[in-house]
């Protein structure tokens, strides 16, 4: 395994490619940041996701057993945290939907496992909630108080930024030349305006609220993701991952409170890039996003993750309809190719021996992916390698190969294609109605020619035994129609 | 609404029916016991939580919103509680599968909610987590031993039993004779055997562990249901439920640790009866159980909702493949005429003038089934007025009705069968294999009767078109069969 995986990743910390060394011989540890359950996930919530669920997956195929952790922030954070200006998004959607606020939390919670699992992500091993864990964020803020890197201030705690001289290391920001850049604190209980909160007093219209030792209050921002990682993953534990947009502040306060309460944090980092509609951040803020739910209810969910394959992770991905229908279409040609190799192999898939026809290219196709996916999971050429596999076995297809000489190339599609990229996972409704409507075009046709050689008998014969099956044919000027009953 | 909808049940505390009425006008708050997830869900899991959904339903259905919560037991208990011998099922399977506990909780909390969705359960409204309320639970515990009611000894905490006279008016037992019936107490710690614990203290083994003010230890088996159906329904909440193998110790337990703490706990107590297996019990540690993974591989989810539907809910089920197959042929009935019905209504499902035909029947059995629904949710007696009303349609479908004079009924049996009992919901993959498989059959009676013809042509040109469209064809001695590819 190891010269075959040597795995190089982007570390944003050290701002270059350094190989990946596991700190604990054939296992990942590995966090990412997941949602705010207090509305329906977007596309680009999806594009930081499935870059790290194929992350997660490669190392699999490398032959490391990978913890994933993923937390779910179902707090009601105050979203302007440098003034008392901002509103409590979940506590805000809970008055509006008239809800309690764990309702909304929970309603968001399902609808993105919903949106993530039809897009053939697969569950995070672990997925802890930050109200889960209100025990540990104490304990670690207490830490950070008795360290004197965190202190009190009216019923809240603060992380004293000036005593944590790294701080900045990740975004590579210089601490004193962030003054400047923070807006005027005006609640005037920090130290100084850089200084961020572990833990904020719940003034009387916060639904959320805990005790601590502290006062009532709920945790800040960044303390759960150091928290949870820590508890899961254990200290020093291997990659963190996120979004770019989540670098600062909130990847550099969690790497602070780990580390300055004697925890030593994540030792990579690696960041998704975002994605943009017409050059701007898809975001709920700027209103320029799409839900998922109304995406998938147009499109293959199999398409949107080609299409996101189709970029390198640490690039900007641009979103168009138009790129999307290419996707689509490519994705098409891709699952052909595997669907037409699976129909020849019938339901075996004999274990290939390396000597049958196309075993070359399999291999060359395999060899060319590991290479782009060691290379920080350089998606856009491992899947160019995978579409140049399909090319030559369209090819080959045509001279009618007997069905063991097809194993090799179909055994790389399906640990490529098919574990590694997770595609030609399409539930099976949408497969269905492609062959159904298929197979009925197939029928109005010898219908049709009954009713040309005037057979009337047999056409009828046809068209009761579809009622029976719940279509209905209609027959109109440009010929029959065939519709399925509501809800078949 | 008062007069139609004036729903009794039984109350298993009061034992006897009794009339629902809700704390909070228009309002229910409903608590339903969760599983413990540490294996894959078997179907004595979903009778309960199948029964408290169509529950549920039946709620909405009468104009009341309802919030539900139903919680996750993620916290490995030891099974055998009153002594050392007992094991902590999440832990070893934590170190039967090389996870880590919240992995194994993890693992099979995906594993439980996606067999509830596939039997078209609604999720909870809120789905709590044990270990997401250690806080609360610890609350709960420190305002029992301020009130004398609970104790601690080594690290551990119990409820003082003799302290609570109420203890025991659930399940109707005096708790004077519960002595008798206890264990020898191995550790020595309780005060009186009858006590139960709150918080245990966590030997060096075991894995899950959190600080208390008694030291480092895990929640008692009780006290996470006490803590969460008061944080989430407050204090004099409308309905507990779970399963009747719960009614003690757990529910008894429950009762007393929010009522000793000064909270007014659930006005009333409903419980699901068994499912059993020639008569036995069916239960992981009888070894008589079947997953619901493994059920849903052979059968339709909705045919085992109907066989659930056809016993009542305070009802024995007993379970076995015979049964389940003729709530399958019943089940395909019902379905048969209500997509009838939706057929011939095309898209569109016209407001009933209650002056149609069919509308009296409608009428009729919409009365026969709200009466048996109010009558402490007698779902046997409900779908007999279901099947009472497809029987009519399906005799009046014979006159050739236009489709207006079908509004009422097709409303009935969406609003009846669809949203209260949950039906219809198949999934488009298992309605659409009946619908290909037809299909399939169709084409190749086509086929056949070609080649009985010996236009042979006509015969490999179907056979071309269905290669085509991924489905294999081999003519044998027995007449021809199709074959779809492995992944379509």
């Amino acid at each position: 395994m190891a010269d075959r995986f040597e795995i190089h990743l982007y570390d944003t910390k050290q701002r270059e490619k350094v190989r990946f060394l596991p700190s604990v011989p054939g296992r990942v540890g590995l966090y990412v940041c997941g949602p705010t359950v207090y509305s329906d996930a977007h596309l680009g919530h999806a594009k930081t996701q499935i870059a790290f669920d194929i992350i997660r997956r490669y190392f699999e195929y490398a032959g490391y057993q990978v913890r994933m952790v993923s937390n779910i922030t179902d707090v009601g954070h105050i979203t302007d945290e440098t003034s008392d200006e901002g509103h409590d998004r979940i506590g805000a959607r809970a008055r509006l939907e008239q809800l309690e606020p764990m309702e909304v939390a929970d309603k968001y919670f399902w609808s993105y496992a919903d949106d993530m699992a039809r897009l053939n992500l697969r569950r995070p091993s672990v997925s802890p909630r930050a109200t889960g864990h209100i025990p540990e964020q104490i304990a670690l803020i207490s830490e950070l108080i008795a360290r004197g890197h965190a202190y009190q201030a009216a019923g809240s705690v603060y992380f004293r930024v000036a005593s944590w001289p790294a701080y900045g290391q990740l975004s590579h920001r210089d601490i004193d030349e962030l003054t400047s850049g923070t807006r005027e604190e005006v609640r005037g209980e920090k130290e100084d305006p850089r200084d961020f909160a572990l833990w904020k007093r719940a003034e009387p219209s916060h639904l959320m609220r805990w005790d601590s030792p502290w006062g009532v209050g709920f945790p800040g921002w960044h303390i759960e993701c150091s928290a949870m990682s820590l508890k899961y993953l254990g200290d020093g534990f291997d990659i963190h991952g996120g979004g770019l947009d989540l670098q600062f502040p909130h990847h550099e306060a969690e790497i602070a409170q780990a580390e300055a309460a004697g925890h030593p944090f994540a030792r990579y980092w690696m960041h998704a890039n975002l994605l943009t509609v017409g050059g701007e951040k898809m975001s709920k803020s700027r209103g320029n996003f799409v839900t998922l739910k109304e995406l998938l209810s147009r499109h293959d969910p199999m398409a949107v993750r080609l299409l996101l394959l189709q970029s390198h992770y640490r690039s900007v991905a641009e979103f168009n309809e138009v790129a999307l229908s290419a996707a689509a279409q490519a994705y098409a040609r891709l699952r052909g190719v595997y669907q037409e190799l699976l129909r020849r192999l019938g339901d075996s898939l004999p274990e290939p021996s390396g000597e049958e026809w196309l075993a070359q290219a399999a291999a060359r196709c395999r060899a060319d992916f590991e290479r782009a996916m060691n290379d920080d999971f350089n998606t856009p050429e491992a899947l160019a390698a995978l579409f140049g596999l399909a090319r030559e076995v369209a090819s080959a297809l045509q001279g009618q190969p007997q069905p063991a000489e097809l194993a090799a190339a179909a055994r790389t599609f399906r640990q490529l294609g098919e574990e590694v990229f997770g595609l030609f996972a399409e539930t099976q409704g949408r497969a269905g109605e492609e062959l159904v409507s298929g197979l009925l075009d197939l029928i109005l046709e010898q219908r049709t020619a009954y009713r040309e050689r005037r057979q009337w008998a047999e056409s009828d014969r046809l068209r009761a035994r579809l009622e029976a099956l719940g279509v209905t044919v209609e027959d109109g000027q440009g010929g029959s129609r065939w519709k399925l009953a509501q809800s078949s």
